[in-house]
């Protein structure tokens, strides 16, 4: 496997290799098992099966020979960053690992124990040495959307450079002016970066191939969860794709999504759907599920449920719209139109964020879904007080939802399936009453 | 005792009459117990004991009747409020009631376990309406530190109008500009409470107020903490007498506290300390101990300790700088010197932070303590995370220093109490040890 032909590729950029060749052994056969295993799998999967083998191989090769070219590499943590100007630029712009227990332990001797699990496992990564995305980094792009985050940069900069960028916390004019300066100062950063100048041009290029890939998501979210009696692939394989998303080389990765688009297209037509009639839809909503954080998944989908969506930053609210460059005649306008863009991202850090709610109760209605999981990684405060208005209203519409606060932790694994179990079937319940008073 | 007298005017400003007395009752119980036992105390404490016993019945009277003479009344959750402006139209603003455990069961109905108990209490206590200053606010006065609190205002506006000053979390340039619109839209709300023009003298004499406010406790700040063989006064009574100086009149409590300084001025001369000699000097560091949260200062006052100073928003932070206004010659000039002195407090909300370790350690030395405790509200992210940082820079300094994260519950309370001793106790052998070296 890739890990294995770029060893000293991972020992040069400082990967603890030896740890790193085990805990990706590790990842691989719970990918087989997990995901492979899956029936009647389409066959465009065949490429993020490779992909998954080659993550911290073949992949971190490419991103390693831009970086040896003068591009720029940039680790996130958040889908606030502008990754069309990386992109512009010619670079790779990715999420960093932060969705493993195995790191948890190590970050836990300079983090407190109760703060976001993502946020533990991405600092452990970084303390262990062994995340290969984000040892290629040049920088590692911080935000304050949450703050956790925020704090833990101060902390994670001892280790690696973090450039952070002020993300405001309201929607008032004047605060979408300060992000549109944020974005330019981010674009300028970029440039110290790679000693080069970027132009317009090359932005709006960055602009063209993130839309696309941001389209290809759109069709596979609609293919996957807009057609109530067709479900053409698993939820979990939909969620895999979404989460290499963020780690792929974005133009050969829209190929690839296109690809298996045209495939679940087929499927659609001809009615070939990976679960059984009548199994409940399932929506989640809120924070987001990084690799290899598939516990959600495998529980619904192990035990009788479809999810058709995920309402989280890896999932519909990362790629949910793009950036309308008509007419954009310099940087300026550029700037604003990605402001424009990135402030419809409907994160619980806004206050308010009343629109989420709304946006919620639409997909639910387009979609035909049958309940929703509202999950969040513990002690998440924005997404967990917000909860309270979102299932408010959801209960206000009449939606079934089930709240989910889980770590990384195996432990409750149990009890979110048991959990899961009594509100699918409470859903089935529900559907059969329906279909007798319907006769 | 007040809140009997007051009966009235608590049914009509919709408190829970028959709820609220009992509380308040115990309250007064627990603070003869822990307070008015103190052997030694200073004469001057007769007030504040007075006002403890009015805190919800006679001040509450003159809130209302502020309101009456459509004066604003301010609530508030944080010291960012520019308090200088509602003082400055002869209202009243003050601290809401947030340290108690008693309301925070009703308020998780609402909110999250896992977040702040401050929060929960005060969400609690609007919930119950057992709070008096809730009940008597115009608004409540809320910001963007915490996310916690961020969010739970969306909630607890549906129970009492919230307004929101968005506080940048970076120092720059552009994010204090930012803040001193803030700010200016703060004294623009106010206005419309009272549908009356503010004007700049009225401005400055809430200035004037205020900072003589800020003076008397950097006096007794001194007084209490700087003098390593007298200490006049326990640090619980300090602790108390800063609590009340967030809901008392400011130029009552003004004139209180200097009284009380003369006479604790005299004790230093005099050399009567309420502790023994060689008592271990304690600095408190990190979140607020809102009332009746005494926990923390009667278990180390109870077990051989001194409390000398807290550098917390209930506490040196509060009170550490005064706004220059020499000079201000229009509105926009002392929106600039509120901001300066608003922008000097060293909240973990702030990336960077790093003032703050600098400030701690040079109040270590200036006071010649013996140890420091780092206490944070359970959840707390932001305090939290800075304790790594914090607790480093300690270490590097060899001061002592114990962590402490704590909510309002009564359950921790022994354990707590068992760590401080054995913190006491290896700082009375470290001192022990220093002398017969020095022999």
């Amino acid at each position: 496997m890739g890990v294995e032909l770029h060893k000293d590729l991972l020992g040069n950029i400082g990967v603890d290799v030896e740890r790193h060749a085990k805990m990706m052994g590790a990842g691989l056969e719970a990918y087989k098992a997990g995901f492979m295993s899956q029936p009647n799998r389409p066959k465009a999967m065949a490429y993020f099966d490779w992909f998954m083998s080659e993550i911290q191989g073949e992949r971190i090769a490419e991103i390693n020979a831009l970086r040896a070219a003068k591009k720029p590499a940039v680790g996130t943590f958040c889908i606030f960053v502008p990754e069309e100007i990386v992109t512009g630029a010619g670079g790779a712009c990715y999420g960093l690992c932060g969705g493993s227990n195995a790191t948890v332990a190590d970050a836990e001797t300079e983090l407190p124990r109760n703060i976001c699990p993502l946020i533990k496992s991405a600092h452990g990564f970084k303390l262990q040495r062994t995340c290969a995305y984000t040892q290629s980094s040049d920088f590692i792009y911080g935000e304050t959307t949450c703050e956790a985050k925020k704090k833990t940069w101060e902390i994670l900069n001892k280790h690696h450079p973090v450039h952070v960028m002020n993300i405001p916390h309201m929607k008032r004019e004047k605060d979408l002016k300060m992000w549109q300066e944020e974005i330019k100062e981010f674009k300028e950063h970029i440039e110290e970066v790679t000693e080069k100048k970027l132009s317009l041009e090359e932005m709006l290029n960055g602009v063209k191939i993130i839309n696309a890939k941001r389209a290809a998501l759109q069709r596979l979210d609609a293919l996957r969860g807009m057609n109530p009696k067709v479900m053409p692939i698993s939820g979990k394989d939909a969620l895999f794709i979404t989460q290499m998303g963020f780690l792929d080389d974005p133009v050969r990765y829209t190929k690839k999504v296109n690809e298996l688009c045209d495939e679940l297209e087929l499927r659609v037509q001809e009615g070939v759907s990976v679960f059984p009639a009548n199994t409940p839809r399932i929506m989640v909503l809120g924070t987001p599920l990084a690799p290899p954080n598939w516990k959600l998944h495998t529980a619904v989908e192990g035990t009788g449920g479809a999810i058709i969506n995920e309402e989280s930053c890896i999932g519909h609210r990362y790629y949910k719209d793009n950036v309308d460059v008509e007419g954009v005649q310099n940087e300026d306008e550029l700037y604003a139109r990605l402001m424009e863009r990135y402030s419809k991202i409907d994160c619980a850090c806004f206050t308010p964020n009343t629109g989420r709610t709304e946006k919620i109760i639409q997909m639910y209605k387009d979609r035909k879904a049958d309940g929703v999981i509202y999950y969040t990684l513990s002690f998440c405060h924005t997404y967990n007080v917000e909860s309270y208005l979102v299932t408010e209203a959801l209960a206000k519409e009449g939606i079934p939802c089930l709240v989910i606060e889980s770590d990384y932790s195996p432990e409750d694994a149990g009890q979110i399936k048991t959990r899961v179990e009594a509100f699918l079937e409470s859903i089935s319940f529900k559907q059969k009453a329906q279909a007798f008073a319907n006769k």
